[in-house]
Formats: structure tokens, C-alpha cells, sequence
């Protein structure tokens, strides 16, 4: 059967949609783009309906980040013989090159163990779907919607899958995560109650924005289920001002405002720090890092309409999401008044992230994004803003998000005496090749990204292929930045020249913003309990073959 | 012969000097403040007469920082037999222990090797004087001036200096430098033509705003000797607006802003880069870098009186000094228009450094100081500003003080790629105890600064006696920092307990600024060609004593 793909791309979703409701219509299971389902202008009319009855019902018709499957139904070369019929679980046991590499389009399995190497993209981005469905990596990737690929993919169909394998896995209604999205495949999980996970390393820096559906996911809480129609955001007045309560289209009256960030959590690449000595936090790799094109109202303007002004005493703005615990508190963090005024700061209370809506794990309908400050405060599902003389009693501000000396443990730790986490310092890391793995000798290309906070631009990408004694420079793609206003990163590359002899390279990154910040040489000195802030020489060990 | 002595306060020159013109006057030859010979407002009356003779004549009855040293004549219990004469070279070889220590103070000569060990500051601070003067100390640090402290040094007197001592050293009309003003005896000179000087590690961070005698002096051409009567500020006007032509009333006419701004040349520190691989410059220890109190107009107001705005596209303000080589040219630097028009920067045309007329050395009547940002660009004896859509086309700008990678070299290098040093990284360094020193065992006492470009402030310096495989939090000294604004340095202190079977201690400190940037661990990997940026961890070595 050839199937005749719709795809529309990523980053416009059409007006109208063509959905026919045939049994051979896909449901995407695996995919984190649930959200886009939602109409994609909160001035739309949205159903009231946000049970997850329909949720899964709509699913089953459209795929998210924008992009549109449309299986019709057409005729089918394989389908002079009766298919043979597979389990998920089947698919999903077939995921490396020893057991085969089976993946599933639509209700189709295939084997792709002999292509793998053929991939075009390399065989490690293929493997990044061993196990499970194609399309949410070809909803990402819009090349491989052309008629040559789906032609050359049926040379390798085994069967199809078990009818009952396109139903809803059971959801336990007591499970205060249960109404989570659902994410997508690549995405690696760092944590599932609270929702953590990042893009693997191969997709990362795949290109300058991230998609949304592979955008590393930092949550604290389970993912609340907002109503746009209902959905209010309460800004606090200043004395002798008025507060607000804005609903989407109020917000959507203040002038629009877009610009391209880098979010980073603190806590990225904790994992080489917990190498050094055991810290408190969860395992993040190199990808809890991501560049999105964000759009909303200026908080500058917002708080201005609520009588705030710039003040000469210490000020901040608290931000309250509507994610609670149990006991109802709510994620809280704060930044300095200072920069919430500025409008060359850019803070945005966002309500579009890469052209669409905001998905719910981010933060779905307004969020906050502080250009060039931590992950931490750029509060998601925000529900409400206040001026303060202090800052946010929030544990996330008080009380986690600092950064100490090695020397501090759990017994001398005074959180109070270390300033939250605002802007972060000049990071990199390498996303290709990956530690551990085997290169051939020659060229080899080695790529990754870079990025400072508060503004910095990234100027220079140092490269070393033996460990830190020589050093090349590497070549900077992506957009150019803006002087003061650096709030997106650099993606880096180097083809360095590896000579046949060679056994091993001990590759490492560091880079230099333009105050001339360095990242330092080593882990340990900047160890800390909580993990954050790890920043060192990015540093990966390969085996070379001739 | 007792001496009284009467000294003003360090900042303020009393209005009216009482000078007594007897042969015992002193005449301070090594003092580098020569320049608070000059009235000390510029709207006072200025002779014309700007000769060298003038100087030296003046240079007999005052004492420079605001500082007087009067001496009355007195009865004189050393008088009672006739005093042994001595010459300055004299006292000059004896100027370590084994020669024995001497000093003078005024025309009397004592021997102070017995002295050394009791000094209550420390031995190695009386030793800065030893083979010379005590005056330019005893100016700088007002506790000596104290009746007892006279009679305990009376007791070492051994003579009296040749009254042909007293004489000015002849000087060579035909040198661009013999007009340059004479220095502090403390300065350690890096550069005697263009002179370049940086004070001793002992006296860096003995107080939290440097004297101004002993403020780094870095200079690029001969010392430009202003008449502040005559002199002129030329600002390009706007296109619609109107060129300025500004005397020094003038410039007191804009509002007076007074700050605290630490500037830091970007070769500070190079002696440590220049031991891994040669480099191009002056070879500054851990002294280019001071701290002071300026004031002046803002440089935003001054803009905007020539009828400057903000604007979109890229812009520089340009800087010419009004020192220049054989030549004609100018030293001269520029500035991102944004940083000079964001009252926040507070950016000064400054005329005062602390409560005084600059000193000739920092750029009288006018220099530029621009917090936050590498020395370079606070560009002295300022005669020009203008706003260009490019940066200055200064050698300074374009073809020096920027930053390449380890791996470029003078045959590789292309200034057109690197930006031009602005804001700097976060720097510390130790000064207390100095590489190679003796200390005891029990406490001892670890002193140093810690400071970061673009209004960061430090938030912690860890201190390692062991060569970084422990860490202490030092103690941040001196005035807090304001946030975004932090454009001054903090001194820090740690008492480390140091136990008697503890031979040797490797010494490091490493400081933290409030993006939490950190310095890197080693020299080699920030190498460059020029040795600029030199921000590693400080080391130094020191040999316990039981």
C-alpha cells in the first residue's frame, strides 16, 4: 500500500484540514505535539470540550508542530498477499542492529536493519526511531515527505501491526500526572513524574530552532489543562495603579513582540558533574538546552498598563504558574524589577512559541521568557505577576537554583547567602560525535553549540582534538547575534583532518563570550550540591578507525 | 631635631598651605604627585607658568594626594654633636638586610635594619621604602604621623644627607618624556618611556579606594602637559545639532556624577601568560588594576547637549586624547554608542579621581571613565568625542586589546576577526602572601581582590591552600556592590589555619560573579599572542616555618 503523506510545514499550521476517518488513519501514539490539536489562534473558537476523551479523539487526525498526516487510502503493492501480523511490543524488541531495526509508518512495519547504514542522515538518527513509528521524526524533518522515500521505505515492509496496537494505552485517573501530554519518542527522559527530558544529542543542533515537540522539557509539577477561554492572568497593580486581569485576547492587544532565546536549565549537564561526587538533581546530558522563536506581550508594557514604574529601591517580579502540588503551591520565581522594565531586555509573557500556540509542557497559554536568564524563571502557565520589594518566596527561588562552593554539603549549606540564579555563564558543549563513539579517520566533523547568558554573545568556539594542547577555532552558523542582546545561541562546527594512525581523539569545546568569559578547564572545582551550573570543557573520547 | 609634621587628609587640601621657606624644607624628589601642585579646583587661578623650573620650585614645599608636609624648625636633640653626612647613593645600597636598611625623612637619614622586623604594618611594607624616602609612604598611610612614631624613628637616626642631595637630577630637554611628571617611589615601573607602573602587591589592597599616587599608570605616549585655562573638549555635534566646544567651567556646569569604578588594564596578569610562551607587552604582575572615586559629567548628558540620541543602528563614540607620538597621532578608542548614552553606565567625564584634579599621569584636566570596561577605552587627556558608525580607527581599537585563541600566532593572526576588548571577564588575584614568600605556621593571613567587568558583581572567592583540592570561602571586604552597577572591585580575606608539620602551601584563589562566570583553571588554554585577559586562577607558592 502507498501512502500518499500530507505535510504541511512545521511552523504554519492550515487554516482548513482535510481529515478523512478511515480505518487507516494513524493514531500517533508516541508524539508530544498533542497540544497542537488545539486550534492555533486563542482568538479561534476552542471547544469547551478539554476532556481527555476528545483529546485522544482529535489525535488520531492530526500531528503535531504544525504538520499534518493524511493517510488515504490508495492501492497497495503488498497487498496481494495477506500482511503478517506484529505487536508493538514486537516492534519495540527490534530496536538495535542485533535484533533487527524494525519501524512502524501508519499500520506498517518494516525492517530497515539493512538500511540503516544507507541512511542519509546517518545511521544514529535513524536508530532514534528503532523500535517504534517514523512519524514524529518525519514530522520534524520534512525532506523525507517525497515519494522516493516512501517507495524505497516499502521495499522493506514485514507486515503490519495488530489493529488493537492503535488503542489508547489506559490511563489511571488517580494519577495526578496522568493528564500529562504525551511527548515525543526521542525525547530522553530524565524523569516521568515530574515530566524531564531532553533531545537527544543528534537532533539537538540538527538546526538553529528546535522543534517543539523535541524542546527539553523542565517541569516540576504535573502539567495543568488550562482552558483559553477561562484562562486569566491577574497582574497585581502598582499603589495609586489598577490590577489586571487579562484573558488571551487582552494580551493579544498589547503589540506583539517576537524574539529568538535560548532556554537553558541550570541543572544542564549535571551529569558530568555528578561524576565528580554525588549532587542532588536530576541526570541532564547536553540537551537540557533549546532555541525557540518566541512571541507575546512585553512584560514592560503589561506591567506599565498596571501602573509600575522603575523604581530606585531594590525591586522584583514575582510570577506564580498555575502548576500546583497537593497542597496547592504553586512553581513561583522571580526576576529584578530592573529587568522586567527594560524593554531592550526583551521579557516577554509569551503566548507563541515557533509560530504556534504554546504546547502545554510549555506552558500553554502564557508563559514568561527572560532572554539570557536561567530556565528557572521563565515561569510557565503563568497566573499571576506582582511587584515586590523582595524576591519570590518560592522554594525554586530561595532555595534551589543557587550556586555554592565545593567545599559546601548538606550539613553547612545556607541557601540565603548565595544570590538566586539570574543570568548564567558561558557554555558549550559537543553534540557530534557522541563520547564513546567510533570515527573514521579523515575528515570528521564535529559539531555543537554554544551560548551565554545576560546577553553575551558567543564570540569564538575553541576546538581540541588531543586533549587541550593545540586548539582550532571553530566555524559559527546560525544567525548572527545582536550586540547586548546575544539571547540565542551559536551552533558550531569544525571538520577536523584525523590521520590514519590515530587511535583515539580526546575532543574538547570551550567557548568565549564577548566580555571575554571563559568556560573553566575542569568539573570538580565547580562542583556543587545542587549540580547546577556546569559549565567545564565540554570534553568526549572517540575511537578511530582507518 | 623633632619634626611635627602636619598632614591634611588624604582627600582634601586645606584651601590655605602654610609653607615655611627655610633650608630644612624638604624637597621630594620620588613622589609621583607632583600634579596636586596645582591648584586643586580647576576654576582657581592657574599660573602660566607651566615650566619645569616652576615645578621643581613648588615641588620643594608640597607633598602631593592633597598631602602637606611642613616642617618647623625646632629644637633638635641630635644636634648636640655635629650629624655625619651622607649621599643619596648612600642610603640608595642600603637597601636590603644584608647591607642594612636605611631611610630618610626629610634631610635626616636613619638606619632601620633593626627596625624592620617591629614595623607594626609588616615587614615587607617598610621595606617598599628601604634605600629611600619614608615621606611618600608616610603621605600615602596617615597613621605614621604620630609624635610617637618620630621619636621611635629618632632613636635610629645615624645622619644627615648632603645638602646637594636636595637638588632636582638634570633632564634632557630633547626627550619626548622629560616633561613627564615624577612618580610614586612605590610603583613598581613596567615602562619607563611610555611609563607604564603598577603598585606593589603590599599596597594594592591596603584600602578599598587606591591613593592616587600609587593608582596603575598605564600610558602609551609622552604625558601631555595641559594648560586647564586653555584647554578645550571638542564634540562632534548631530547632524541638526551643534558642535561643542567645552572648557573645564564648562564641563562643572553638567551635573556632577561621582562613582566608584575600578579600572583594570586588559595586560593584568600578563607575567603569568608570558611564562607559558612568549608574548607582545609590558609585563604587568597582579598591579594593573586600582580603584578610585571619580566624578565628572556623565557622558550622556554631554552627548545629548550636541544633540546625540539613541539609535537603531550600530554606533560608536570615538575618543581622542590629546597625547599624541612624533607623529601627530593621537591615542584614541571608542565605545558602543548604546553603553555611552545608558545613564545606567554612568559613563563620566570625569575631572576629579578621588576628590582631587586628576593627577597628569590620569589624564588632566579630563579623561573618560567607562565602568565595567577594559582600561583602554577610558581614554585620557581627552581632547575629542565623536559619534561614528564604526568603531575608533585607532591602532588601540582595531590592531590591539583583543582576544585570539591559543592556536593563532603573528603569522595567523587577523585583528579584523576578534571584537575589540569592552567589558572584561571576572578576575582575582592574591596579595597577601606573596610567590615565594615564608610564612608561619597557625594562621595566616590570605589578602586579596576580586572584580568583574559590565556592572557584575562578586558574589564569592573560594581559596584553596592545597593546590585546589580543598576550597574556603574568603571573606568579601569593603563597600557592597549595587546590582547591575557592581563597578568596583571587593578586597577579600581569609584567615586559613595552616598546621607546624605542614611544609609548604600551594595557594589559589578563583572568584564568582553574579552570572557566575568563573575565572578558568590554567593558564595555557587562554593564551594569546598579545597576553591579554590573563584571568586564571592566582597560584602562589609559599614555605611554611614552624
Amino acid at each position: 500500500m502507498l501512502l500518499r503523506l500530507y505535510r504541511s510545514v512545521v511552523v504554519r499550521l492550515p487554516q482548513a484540514i482535510r481529515v478523512k476517518s478511515t480505518p487507516l488513519r494513524l493514531c500517533i501514539q508516541a508524539c508530544s505535539t498533542n497540544d497542537s490539536l488545539k486550534p492555533q489562534h486563542p482568538s479561534l473558537t476552542f471547544s469547551d470540550d478539554n476532556s481527555r476523551t476528545r483529546r485522544w479523539k482529535v489525535m488520531g487526525t492530526l500531528l503535531g508542530l504544525g504538520a499534518v498526516l493524511v493517510y488515504h487510502e490508495q492501492r497497495c503493492r503488498a497487498s496481494q498477499e495477506s500482511p503478517r501480523m506484529y505487536s508493538k511490543e514486537d516492534v519495540r524488541s527490534h530496536n538495535n542492529p542485533k535484533t533487527g531495526v524494525w519501524v512502524t509508518l501508519g499500520s506498517e512495519v518494516f525492517d530497515v536493519t539493512k538500511f540503516v547504514d544507507l541512511h542519509p542522515g546517518g545511521p544514529s538518527k535513524l536508530m532514534l526511531a528503532a523500535g517504534g513509528p517514523l512519524e514524529p521524526f518525519w514530522a520534524l524533518y520534512a525532506v523525507h515527505n517525497q515519494p522516493h522515500v516512501r517507495e524505497l521505505l516499502a521495499e522493506y515492509k514485514i507486515g503490519e501491526l495488530n489493529p488493537e496496537d492503535s488503542m489508547s494505552p489506559s490511563l489511571e485517573a488517580s494519577d495526578p500526572y496522568a493528564d500529562d501530554p504525551i511527548r515525543h519518542p526521542a525525547l530522553r527522559i530524565n524523569s516521568q513524574r515530574p515530566f524531564n527530558a531532553e533531545p537527544p544529542p543528534e537532533l539537538l543542533t540538527e538546526g538553529y530552532i528546535t522543534p517543539n515537540p523535541i524542546f527539553f522539557t523542565r517541569n516540576h509539577l504535573p502539567v495543568p489543562n488550562l482552558d483559553p477561554h477561562t484562562y486569566r492572568l491577574h497582574v497585581v497593580g502598582a499603589p495609586g495603579g489598577q490590577s489586571l486581569s487579562l484573558s488571551l485576547d487582552d494580551l493579544h492587544k498589547f503589540p506583539k513582540h517576537e524574539v529568538t532565546v535560548t532556554l537553558q536549565c541550570a541543572g544542564n549537564r549535571r551529569s558530568e558533574m555528578s561524576k565528580v561526587k554525588e549532587v542532588k538533581g536530576l541526570e541532564w546530558r547536553t540537551g537540557a538546552i533549546s532555541t525557540a522563536r518566541w512571541a507575546g506581550a512585553r512584560l514592560c508594557d503589561v506591567l506599565a498598563q498596571a501602573g509600575h514604574r522603575l523604581c530606585d529601591s531594590e525591586a522584583h517580579v514575582c510570577f506564580e504558574g498555575l502548576d500546583s502540588d497537593p497542597t496547592g503551591t504553586a512553581y513561583g520565581a522571580s526576576i529584578p524589577l530592573a529587568r522586567a522594565m527594560d524593554p531592550e531586555a526583551e521579557v516577554l509573557l509569551a503566548y507563541e512559541m515557533n509560530g504556534q500556540p504554546l504546547p502545554r509542557d510549555h506552558g500553554f497559554p502564557v508563559r514568561v521568557v527572560v532572554p539570557g536568564v536561567v530556565g528557572a524563571r521563565h515561569v510557565k502557565w503563568l497566573g499571576r505577576v506582582s511587584v515586590e520589594s523582595e524576591e519570590s518566596y518560592s522554594h525554586w527561588q530561595r532555595r534551589d537554583y543557587k550556586g555554592f562552593s565545593p567545599s559546601v554539603d548538606w550539613d553547612t549549606v545556607n541557601f540565603d547567602l548565595a544570590p538566586s540564579i539570574q543570568e548564567l555563564p558561558i557554555q558549550s558543549a559537543i553534540t557530534q560525535p557522541q563520547d564513546g563513539a567510533i570515527v573514521e579517520s579523515g575528515e570528521v566533523t564535529i559539531k555543537g553549540y554554544a551560548w551565554s547568558g545576560g546577553g553575551r554573545a558567543v564570540i569564538r568556539v575553541d576546538v581540541s582534538v588531543d586533549g587541550g594542547l593545540t586548539w582550532q577555532e571553530a566555524e559559527l552558523e546560525g544567525e548572527e547575534q545582536r550586540p547586548r542582546k546575544a539571547w540565542a545561541w551559536r551552533i558550531w562546527q569544525l571538520k577536523a583532518q584525523v590521520p590514519a594512525e590515530q587511535k583515539e581523539l580526546n575532543i574538547i569545546c570551550k567557548a568565549v563570550d564577548d566580555s571575554y568569559n571563559v568556560q573553566p578547564d575542569t568539573v570538580a572545582p565547580i562542583w556543587n550540591l545542587r549540580g547546577v551550573l556546569s559549565n567545564a570543557w565540554h570534553r568526549v573520547h572517540v575511537q578511530v578507525v582507518p
